[in-house]
């Protein structure tokens, strides 16, 4: 899977990586990044993440791509494609990279002009991290990138992107943008909450006393918090629905604990336990 | 701070990684593990950590402690401290490993007899790994040991063993029993509860979805259930009152989505995430 020219929108850690995968692995002639912040444009070109950068979100340069990968934060993403499809060129392949994938799907698809295919994408990768310094090429190896093609998809494009992710050494796994939006509110969104949640009510002070099981619970808290509350927000009714079993969990954890009653503690943390050690890919 | 024969009482990670620490420094002309598991003896003999095995609890070979380190879990620590303690000869120190101290303390100290000594002690260190085969003679190197002497701590013990985990590459920290389970109930036992509860409610099927988030998340819940339900139990009064202050942030995310209030999300996540941020020891 190669193309002619990669526009990315938005060049931070994903959309770093993307640029410099791609170009590592010689899938693009030309790499175009699309960045407001024009304060970054020398040192993404500095970086040799890209070959050009661009004013977004009205640049007429939009036109030369013939693959966009939107790695905005999630709220800004169906918006700025919207804004670039028109003025694209027939036949560019629109994707994103975004972490919650219904209203993005839903709205880009709503207006998508005839000649201009998108797919959902979302890489399961990424780091507390920020920007394009911490940009890595080697970020999607072995990592799954889930796509999420609708009854409106063209197969053709699905096909494309699946290809492209392929190719810079990521897994792709597809999915309804429902399905996935289930799912990550569990493996990762809850997460989140929850990492924030104990970052938020430990005080500082007490930060001296803590060990690695502190400080891995609640590594994913350092993330962007403008970022998170985007992704939270847009998936909310299915983060809710997550957060209120794992409330319920953790009234099962008091119950026992105000009981007294260690038979049940036990069955509780073993069930955890047990659990968590199916999980084989490292720990 | 060297002793003639140190005594471990249960040699696990933590007793096997205080009995090679110690051998490697040179800190102990003889290492005696006292261990119930008697198939587990010869291994603990084969890797090196111990020069000598007994069967615990009844072995009359205490009395040729001078150092003895209690590695056993939190509910077996006091018992087998005061079944040993008559046995040890006069000016044997006693010291422990446990995650709680307010009860283990209260409980050796009510009968201790005269001529031993007693400093309850809990190294910040571990893993959620298991068993002399993971000791590491370097596990203390860096980290806090909190000590917990009281009113009736001979000031002399509490020097010697202050040295020995000092003599181990670790730093020595003093708090009552009390100020020491109220603060790890925040930044050590509810981390573990919650790492918990989210391995209890996220289900195996999605576990292909998952990334690094929820593999750090809920790391320490592969941890020994049956250790972690003597801990959290032996703790119950101020780990419910931590329970109790994470489900209000909790409840404080649920209502910000469930109003849909961005601004009130961005606040709590962004107050996550600048407390993790000030933890700067590593990430």
């Amino acid at each position: 899977m190669k193309c002619d020219t990669l526009a990315i929108l938005g060049v931070g850690l994903i959309g770093g990586s993307v640029a410099l995968a791609a170009r590592a692995r010689g899938l693009a002639r030309r790499v175009i990044g699309f960045e407001p912040d024009e304060k970054s444009h020398m040192r993404s070109l500095a970086l040799g993440i890209v070959d050009e950068m661009a004013p977004a979100p009205n640049s007429s340069r939009i036109g030369a791509a013939d693959l966009v990968v939107c790695c905005a934060p999630v709220d800004r993403i169906a918006g700025l494609i919207e804004g670039l499809a028109d003025r694209a060129k027939p036949g560019t392949l629109f994707t994103d990279v975004g972490s919650t994938k219904a209203a993005i799907v839903r709205e880009v698809e709503a207006d998508l002009p005839p000649g201009i295919s998108f797919v959902g994408g979302h890489p399961l990768a990424g780091s507390e991290k920020q920007g394009a310094e911490h940009a890595n090429p080697r970020l999607f190896e072995g990592r799954l990138v889930l796509l999420t093609p609708t009854q409106r998809t063209n197969p053709a494009a699905l096909a494309r992107i699946t290809a492209f992710w392929e190719a810079l050494g990521a897994r792709v796994q597809s999915l309804s943008p429902d399905e996935h939006d289930r799912a990550v509110a569990m493996t990762s969104h809850l997460p989140h909450l929850m990492a924030s949640a104990l970052a938020g009510v430990v005080p500082t002070e007490l930060y001296p006393l803590t060990a690695t099981g502190f400080r891995d619970t609640t590594r994913i808290a350092g993330g962007d918090a403008s970022l998170w509350s985007g992704i939270l927000g847009q998936n909310s009714g299915f983060v809710l629905t997550a957060l209120e079993l794992l409330c319920q969990r953790l009234g099962d954890f008091r119950q026992a604990l105000e009981a007294g009653d260690r038979e049940r503690l036990l069955q509780l943390l073993e069930e955890g336990q047990r659990r968590r050690q199916s999980l084989t890919r490292g720990n």
